[in-house]
């Protein structure tokens, strides 16, 4: 079997060009068949306003705070916490008195995201050998 | 609206039970109605021998070197690096010399890791009023 015969795909995130949606947020994403991720990343008071989308949403934040604003209440989240967000559901993203980093999961695919996809690596820049 | 009429969840993964497959390799996992995903660590050379599942997985490194073997060859994926498996594709996964950190997506929801769940954080745990 060659190389790439299974379909299995590699991507670099800090090549991708960041989608900015507002000043001070910037999301790299990658794309599969069913679902799609974007890494994003919050400058302090950044803020993405209330909004919904059909997709169910899955995070993780990996640094800083996420102040996700529900139901009219403010819930923040921090490093190694994660929230589940039904589609359909309004909500906003602000980022902590730090920033914050943190992964978003769209399930289906974020098709509207796709100008933000990381660029693919060749497989064989990914192999060692011995 | 009265709290969690919206269907959203909040969940800590330092509080899960890891799932550990094999010695060295720890999953915790958040699960969504599409999709979940693992938290994945994996120490030096602990591997996680060639598998297959019908899911999708997207994964993407955070820490260290991830070796994924595919198609008889290795693949060092480092921080910020990514990769898409489709289904039903056998790959195996080891952790490079500092051992790694990673998240894996799994489309559909990975039912056979449900024992790694996260446990959900009350809402009220995560407001702050002012």
């Amino acid at each position: 079997m060659h190389e790439g015969a299974t379909g299995v795909r590699f991507f670099d995130l800090d090549s991708a060009e960041p989608l900015t949606p507002v000043p001070g947020i910037h999301m790299r994403g990658v794309f599969g068949a069913g679902a799609s991720f974007s890494l994003v990343s919050l400058e302090p008071d950044a803020e993405l306003p209330l909004h919904s989308h059909p997709h169910e949403q899955i995070g993780i934040v990996l640094e800083g705070v996420e102040v996700l604003v529900l139901d009219g209440r403010e819930h923040h989240v921090g490093p190694r916490q994660a929230y589940v967000i039904p589609g359909g559901v309004e909500h906003a993203g602000r980022g902590g008195p730090e920033g914050c980093l943190a992964i978003d999961i769209f399930v289906p695919t974020r098709e509207d995201y796709r100008a933000s996809a990381a660029p693919e690596l060749p497989a064989s820049s990914l192999q060692r050998s011995g």
